[in-house]
């Protein structure tokens, strides 16, 4: 069985790999996409493997187009690892075509979750005030809204919802997981499937936005949902961009429904340096970095190698997405 | 049996207060101090209180110095309510030393919790870098510390830190609740005992103190305490300004070890305007605001309620601070 991986995923975990023995063979791709078989450079058309690992570390470099060529190219390919949750990048639609499994990870719901509490409780505290306060030395005591008692939705109830939902009822918020399974969920208070969005958006103090770009979910976030907000509610994205209806969200912030919002993916990434959120005072902004905790590449070695321990073995992958909803995705 | 309390704190409870009828002669003080029973001014010395409520309407208005003289000049005192947590102020010795019982609130563990986590996930965050980079256009993707995998000391275990306990746990981090009492909790990974203190903390990532100001724990956060502490590490202080050797921690922080202090509480408050902690990069500073969460009023109304029903049936009450704990106090 043939692997592609980045020959900096072999190192990290090159004692796990080597345990496999002979029953791998590792196809190695570096920074500048040269790709080796046992040290021999082969071709991207050459190298057909039956599996690939795509990660950060083929990602963000020059390894990215020739891997996925590598991979594009395969007639043997069957199973593809992403080490990102969601798959509305075109690239992994030609994936499922070929009838491989896509298997994502979603070791970065830890560090999501975090990324959503932080921005939450920094609008219910005020943070931009207390930083004022302390520039200015200036003593003043000033109330405070709290977690405990706030009406949470979360839009997406897979991992990183679910990771979400675990932390803000350790608060005590009333968590409503939204997602098309209606079963119960024991980190939510209440399941809602989407079609119930309108009637639970008017209750929520936070609205958490976690799920991926699909046909079904773009712009699910527009001027009719902004319009059953509550004033002072928050909304959060941490899904993708594309569930956001911008110019609706400009104009709800102005009619202060929702009052704050958290951004951390946009229509268009990176962000417009004329973007009108940059600078918007009820707007906490950044760059599709929710994800980036340093627990990740550990668990998503961990994920990967467990698959690959099942992949061999003839047993069940884990986290393999439905290709129906690959093919709607972007 | 006579209670004095606040006219505001009356109205607020009115109903439930009116329900205990003739069992209950109210003394109603204004924000100017004066007294009345059934309408009638009364002196601080005729008032004789029974019981008393005290809590930020006495606090923070001109009825404090009035209703402290008339609770100390009671000769039938047996009950003060505090609305907060400590019992540094020497009038609580007072109280106990006429043999009246003290009961103290922990309303304020929701919004303090709710402050620990906002304080420890900035730093882990790098708040201040994601603002700056807001603040300049900047889109740069930069990884974070997660929660998950910490280590946190939590330094006085009462209501205060087991509610960080419960958040920082949802979370994934490991939790050592710092107490005399050695016996487990279930919201602690690890329970010690204060003179265990020194083993626990070369292994936290974050510190935080939650303990009142005694004797005892005045100044343990010293210059030894800091040296056993981690680079990276985070040190909290909700409890009181007494609990830290300010000059120490400067050292400290210069040291990078802590590598931030998120200070709610000083030795000197309000914190003298040329502090060198108002403009310190490592330090995240607030008023004495960290109990200042909108929903402690209706819980220490609720708290406060509950104790009455309790006294006039002759039911132990809920919160009685230990006598030996307030005259060590301060």
């Amino acid at each position: 069985m043939r692997l592609l991986l980045h020959e900096k995923s072999y190192a990290r975990n090159r004692a796990a790999l080597d345990a496999f023995g002979a029953a791998l063979e590792l196809l190695l791709i570096d920074d500048q996409g040269q790709i080796r078989l046992a040290g021999a450079p082969v071709s991207v058309d050459d190298a057909q493997p039956d599996a690939a690992w795509a990660n950060p570390d083929t990602f963000f470099s020059g390894a990215g187009r020739p891997f996925m060529a590598a991979v594009l190219k395969s007639p043997r390919l069957r199973w593809m690892q992403s080490g990102a949750a969601g798959f509305d990048n075109p690239v992994f639609g030609r994936i499922v075509e070929k009838g491989a499994s896509l298997t994502t990870s979603h070791g970065q719901a830890v560090g999501m979750a975090d990324y959503v509490m932080w921005g939450v409780l920094d609008v219910l505290q005020d943070g931009p005030r207390r930083r004022a306060a302390q520039a200015a030395h200036e003593w003043a005591r000033r109330p405070f809204r709290e977690v405990a008692g706030t009406r949470w939705v979360i839009f997406g109830f897979g991992a990183i919802g679910q990771a979400v939902a675990r932390r803000a009822q350790a608060f005590g918020a009333h968590v409503t997981g939204v997602r098309r399974n209606p079963a119960p969920e024991p980190c939510a208070d209440a399941i809602a499937t989407p079609s119930a969005l309108p009637d639970v958006l008017p209750d929520a103090d936070v609205w958490v936005l976690a799920a991926p770009a699909t046909a079904e979910t773009r712009h699910v976030a527009d001027a009719a949902a902004f319009a059953r907000m509550k004033p002072g509610s928050i909304l959060v994205n941490v899904g993708r961009g594309a569930l956001v209806d911008e110019p609706a969200l400009l104009a709800a912030l102005a009619a202060g429904r929702p009052a704050h919002a958290v951004l951390d993916v946009f229509e268009t990434e990176p962000l417009p340096a004329d973007s009108p959120f940059w600078d918007h005072p009820q707007v906490t902004l950044t760059p599709h970095a929710s994800g980036m905790s340093a627990g990740n590449p550990v668990r998503n070695d961990a994920t990967f190698l467990e698959n690959l321990r099942r992949f061999l073995a003839g047993e069940p992958l884990q986290g393999v997405a439905d290709p129906k909803d690959v093919l709607a995705g972007g």
